[in-house]
């Protein structure tokens, strides 16, 4: 079985998708299987990550923009990818560091998250994006 | 068929678990297919690593460590998740820049991993945890 | 269906493999499918990148060699697995920090790359080495 999610962003930041991804694999009527995301873009990112706290999401952000400031940083100055703005090369360089293809086993119907688990996409630019995550359920 | 491993972890470092995850697979009397492990938190993550030079385990945590400070290190000043303790938010970081899944093929009954590679369980919290490996294989 | 790419890399830097891995998903006759790459060493990763531009990728190196220095680097005198060269734990460090793992789901006997994704081996080793990528297609 196989969707698209399309996930409008606003600019750069978490958006959490587990409701649509988990209504999705329930309305399948699959009982066990393993659940695969793929996300069709190299500037953003899919994470499995805290739902509870929201800050943990803002925190995540404020590190990965220190670890790989913007291009018009001085401290960037040796990238060369910039037409796209300051903001490209940083995303593809996150998006090489952050996971863009997720496989969760199903059991009973629903993902193995754990508890505190949610599934997000991970905005790396800072213009809104119309985003598409494949999904495969097998 | 899917099950879960279950490993208790007594402090931040790397935990292998090659051997009841190639066992399982043995086990399982599957020749060929696809093992997919996925681990139910957001502060430990799992590798494959080399199981050869138990200095590569340390270097790679001495690494992780310097690259993400404790949350009450001045340079990470700006967390705000911080009320579960200065190994929390760092360990939330770590769990987005280190795989939480993984997939393997299956040959004659066996992972194909390479000679020196081995599964790791990458704990990130300093107590010890229960943490539970999801597994699938098909 | 199973087999392995071989990827002869000269030196450290990006190797595209798109189009063999699509070769064989095309010729496989699967119309429908996941697609599952997993490579079998332990210093270099398998990333999914833009292709367009190729200093997209003289940038990435770029900056993981800035994020890990050769373990010869005074930065990096806290490394002890130094014996298999200054190249060999930055390597690891790299591995860890990058998919070795990817899976894309396959709709009309295609991986669903987005316009601009290619599927690259990252050597992260400074010597020529003969690497080996595992796939899966089901």
């Amino acid at each position: 079985m196989q969707t698209e999610f399309q996930i409008e962003t606003r600019k750069a930041g978490l958006y959490e998708i587990t409701r649509p991804v988990c209504a999705w694999v329930a309305k399948s009527g699959l009982a066990g299987g393993l659940l695969t995301l793929f996300v069709r873009h190299t500037s953003c990112s899919l994470l499995v990550q805290e739902n509870a706290d929201p800050e943990v999401q803002d925190d995540l952000k404020a590190f990965f923009d220190r670890l790989v400031p913007p291009s018009d940083d001085p401290a960037m100055a040796y990238l060369r990818h910039t037409y796209e703005g300051p903001d490209d090369m940083p995303a593809h360089i996150k998006a090489a560091m952050m996971p863009i293809s997720l496989s969760i086993p199903v059991i009973d119907g629903h993902p193995v998250l754990g508890t505190w688990q949610g599934i997000f996409l991970f905005e790396h630019r800072t213009e809104p994006h119309r985003r598409k995550v494949a999904a495969h359920l097998a």
